[in-house]
């Protein structure tokens, strides 16, 4: 092997010095806390006073980078969820526009009821009318057709009673929270009833989310050959409902490792928060978002009591968001 | 903002001057060839030529970093797969240490045929025999007790033929190719018709590829409540089969992302390499790995005759391990 003249021991030894000037006048210059949007208060001290734990070398909760799994549910948790979930309003406005190719629906429920905007109509038909929509809103294309379909609809439909675009509707705490574990070694993962295909297309841009970091429900789907190329349609039949029990193995079969954090707002959480809590040693992290805000957002403790009953039990945290959150939403872009 | 004495900007540029001599030292000084264990020819030349072009800014085929996913097949492409899969053994190994439990087994086929030691006996029984074998050895247990029994097994178990162990009889090249695609900022994942929970407890520290980036055969879970907490119970149901159309339905609903690179070996492969290229714009790799080397491997065409014959229609690159490959297995440890 060939030498230069240059040793890069001492060159190494240089640059190392000039970096270290370099990197402690920056952290001098820079604002103190990594959480700006959380109030001072418990929640926020748990937050912190884990992610010290879990990484600081030594330290008996020490947890490796591989092993730094944090885990969110999406609806509730990083973004809002009322008056309905925002998969609904999806797979509303796509039934209308789905509309015309099925003359058939005028007269036939939950179809006719979506069609007169009569929501009460349909929502009287419960999880079953939901489901017949769902199916027929969301499947019977090819995976990169809905793809489509969901990228044009999250970048222009906006919420009937803000008017924002639904991906304003992020919680700003939550964006610094997941920015705040990843700068301290962690992977973060969505982990939601909501549509694993209706989230994919937008998970990355808005949370720094990847594709492949997400799991949620799904239908089944089929590869095809086709003239111009393979396809993979969706079949209209439920494959996974991640939800409940169906959290924690959703989280076995997509990350293969148990979570050291998960964040969660309602009783559909509650498993993932065990799951990642009750009888392991070492630090753990569960977060419950309640929703205390009517004025802000949402005040609703419906499909929750469950959850925060045990939270309490387990000692998990509890953030109140009209307590402990100074924004809900980011900044309006100008 | 307070400023301290010494301007960030001044130093950033120092350590960038004293940098770039060290690195252009280093670089000067290194190896040329990520590849060290492939021959030059084809093969080896259409690898660095495809990353060339999906890496260097400009390319027409450029593809930024969080789209550059490639997927590989484990079994006879990143580890050897004869005589036998090795799950096959780390099946009968079970089922041989499970015996005491059950003496109903000593006159019960296929259960029988493995405790006397006769293989033909049961690969007589085929698939059925097989899953039955499967079950009996991989389910009713909790994952987290899986894991061990894995980890234990793979840890000590030898192949009967080269006296190995089985995470051994990995290819040197293949792990040279992740590691080098890894370098050029790809995600690499695994997507074989093994059990992905039979794969999770060694491919990080055998193939770099962290537990959430593995793709297989699973079967049905189910999560519980203990009274020392909760636990996933692996049920003995198939739950999906991570092979021919299958793996592109495994792709998708693991990593959402259509791959740009793909290795495989076998007709299980056909259609993951479709996936990667048919009709796809832009560079894309596709290798089957080709066994033709009876001295220091193996040399087969079973179960492999439609993918060889694919590949050349499609011009995906053919390895032929005699001619491609240096060497077959790192080097053994002293």
């Amino acid at each position: 092997m060939k030498r230069s003249a240059i040793q890069p021991g001492s060159l190494f030894a240089a640059a190392l010095v000039v970096f270290t000037l370099l990197v402690s006048h920056l952290a001098f210059a820079q604002p103190a806390h990594p959480l700006p949007s959380w109030n001072d208060g418990s929640n926020k001290a748990a937050i912190t006073t884990f992610v010290d734990k879990v990484t600081r070398e030594g330290s008996p909760d020490f947890v490796p980078v591989p092993e730094r799994i944090a885990t969110f549910d999406n609806d509730g948790t990083l973004w809002a969820e009322k008056p309905l979930y925002f998969q609904v309003y999806f797979i509303l406005d796509r039934i209308k526009a789905l509309a015309p190719q099925h003359p058939e629906w005028k007269t036939q429920e939950p179809f006719a009821s979506v069609l007169k905007g009569d929501l009460k109509g349909v929502l009287a038909g419960g999880d079953k009318a939901l489901i017949a929509l769902a199916m027929a809103a969301q499947t019977g294309m090819s995976t990169a057709d809905f793809e489509r379909v969901v990228k044009d609809w999250i970048a222009t439909a906006r919420h009937p009673q803000t008017g924002k675009l639904y991906t304003e509707m992020v919680y700003q705490p939550m964006l610094e929270l997941l920015a705040y574990l990843r700068a301290n070694g962690f992977k973060t993962f969505i982990v939601s009833g909501g549509g694993i295909e209706f989230m994919r297309p937008w998970t990355e841009a808005v949370y720094g989310v990847p594709l492949e970091q997400v799991v949620g429900s799904s239908v089944k789907t089929q590869y095809e050959m086709r003239p111009d190329g393979p396809v993979i349609m969706r079949l209209p039949q439920i494959a996974f409902v991640d939800d409940k029990a169906g959290k924690p193995v959703g989280i076995d079969t997509h990350i293969g490792r148990r979570p050291i954090a998960a964040c969660g707002n309602s009783d559909g959480d509650q498993q993932m928060l065990e799951w990642t809590t009750v009888g392991q040693k070492g630090a753990r992290l569960a977060l419950l978002v309640h929703h205390t805000d009517t004025k802000r957002e949402y005040a609703y403790d419906k499909g929750t009591k469950k959850a925060l009953e045990e939270a309490k039990a387990r000692n998990w945290n509890v953030v109140d968001m009209q307590r402990d959150w100074k924004v809900i939403y980011p900044p309006e872009k100008k």
